[in-house]
């Protein structure tokens, strides 16, 4: 089938969380400032335990902020209104006393939060502030922790399953991951998401740490049953390389295989790769995602400085040639390798 | 001579701190509203070292923020976007953590000092967000204790004085204040309030916590001569009562006599005092409002509920009469006494 070019701007669904979601929607702005996209969500994982946010979620029992903020911070306004709150929103306390290691935005979120009793109308008033290029929910309105199944850190038994609970934990676990779940399993959802989801024409899942911020997203029941009962068409962004720890060892088959595996059920359009991936790693992603009923898109996507990081301008590039001429599974490479 | 009505707008510069100034800035912003004040700047004590205020002071090295966060709240718009953000910055963090007590405004000012590295940079920022009537300035721009030399508090000799020192302390000493100082005693000065007061109509001076908020701006050497060389017409607010601890004893003529005492080259032009003074109590003022060749007004401005606070519909309505109407020093009352 041809290439059949959107005729109207999109909207965009991105789901993930960190410095993953960052980099993906500082991408996607690009193209809400360009007009290719009109409609701009990002969801984002709530299983923080660490830092800040997790400092927060102990003391007050709200969802954790941090990833919420990232996302905020990567939509401001390019001007300097815009510029000079995010920086302030990402700002980090140092010195040696209580404030040590808070970021700025965290603290504001929770305190919007307390005072509206609104999660949704809060980080609306934030994107506001920030001339947000696009709207921000979470993935789930109940705090959340992932657990996993470990293999490999019984020293008695190389095959028994430990499970290690906690996002830090799994985040930076020993082992191999064998699956993820969250805790509660049917956290309450965030409508907004569910209905966004449901209207996008593109949902773009990752990058991101792979079963602490992609994957949870496939695990909240009724986002689940929204991504794989939505007309969206759904691209899985791939890492650039293994993260020690969780996918210590996880070439980029590895990293589609272990999210077919905890939703088989889901349509994925368009996986996209980076061109530093090696010739028989292709072959072998080729064959995972065709095994998907997907297409490969291979290009450029890589920071300029070698590091594990999507560059923003190149990503965007991709995604305005996935979307500028979506063709249908089973398509070719659309992106040329170089 | 009679009274000359102001032919144009009016600016304005208030001084002083705390639940004071707000309720002194509540009035005039609504002189703002009616384009009777078309500049306002508060000039805020950088002195507190209590409470949250307190707390980032010792944690961070920078000027106390919670006086100025007030102020700022105070000139906040009267709109749905500038009331949510008004909350947003007086929101004080409960719970049993770290966190329990910090106020978020104070936390948003210390990280835009950090950020921008200019103390007048950031409070105009955040003036811009909550869309705010005036500006808010630091009345020093190195953090400041006062000290205080009290009478009272030596149990062997009544008439010996003891040094008390930080606004905390001063302000819920137990003996009578005989005379307060700052310590650094000639801290760096705030060139933009220095500026405003040279250019004011009108300096209102007061109310608020007489030896710890009202009387310090009088005592930064640079601002008591901006004080004392501008062609302003000053105003001194009086308190409604006392204030246990600092200014336990003082009718509203000790108020008046020892802020004289402290910058007696100062030149009053007006003395407001509330209608529920008694007659002793007023002839006492006008001998001393007299001497220091000033005129009285008397007006109904303390809140309906008979607390000390002044009520900001009241006040706003006394100093436009006292604006528009502006008499000459000696006039009698301005406003009957009901």
């Amino acid at each position: 089938m041809a290439p059949a070019p959107a005729d109207r701007a999109q909207s965009v669904v991105a789901l993930g969380g960190g410095h993953g979601l960052h980099a993906s929607l500082r991408a996607l702005r690009r193209l809400v400032d360009e007009v290719v996209v009109d409609d701009l969500t990002a969801v984002v994982t709530v299983a923080d335990n660490g830092g800040s946010s997790g400092r927060l979620r102990g003391e007050f029992g709200v969802l954790p902020p941090g990833d919420l903020r990232m996302a905020l911070a990567a939509l401001c306004g390019l001007d300097e209104w815009g510029g000079t709150w995010e920086r302030v929103l990402q700002h980090r306390f140092a010195g040696e006393g209580e404030m040590n290691g808070h970021v700025v935005g965290n603290l504001l979120i929770v305190a919007l939060w307390e005072q509206l009793g609104d999660h949704v109308q809060a980080l609306d008033l934030v994107g506001r502030l920030l001339g947000s290029a696009g709207r921000v929910l979470p993935m789930a309105l109940t705090p959340l922790d992932i657990t996993a199944q470990v293999r490999g850190l019984d020293p008695a038994d190389d095959d028994a399953l430990t499970l290690v609970r906690g996002q830090v934990e799994v985040a930076t676990t020993g082992g191999v991951i064998t699956r993820v779940d969250l805790e509660p399993a049917a956290p309450r959802p965030c409508p907004e998401a569910l209905q966004a989801v449901a209207d996008a024409d593109w949902v773009v899942l990752g990058p991101g740490s792979w079963f602490s911020s992609v994957i949870p997203h496939l695990l909240v029941p009724d986002l689940r049953h929204a991504l794989v009962s939505t007309d969206a068409r759904v691209v899985v962004v791939l890492n650039l390389e293994e993260q020690p720890g969780e996918t210590g060892g996880f070439g980029p088959a590895d990293h589609l295989a272990v999210l077919v595996e905890h939703a088989p059920e889901l349509a994925v359009h368009t996986v996209l790769a980076d061109t530093r991936i090696g010739a028989e790693e292709r072959a072998h992603l080729l064959e995972v995602v065709e095994a998907a009923g997907a297409r490969l898109v291979v290009a450029d996507v890589a920071s300029a400085d070698g590091g594990p990081r999507h560059d923003p301008v190149k990503l965007a590039a991709a995604y305005e040639s996935i979307v500028l001429g979506a063709g249908a599974p089973g398509d070719a490479d659309l992106v040329a390798r170089p």
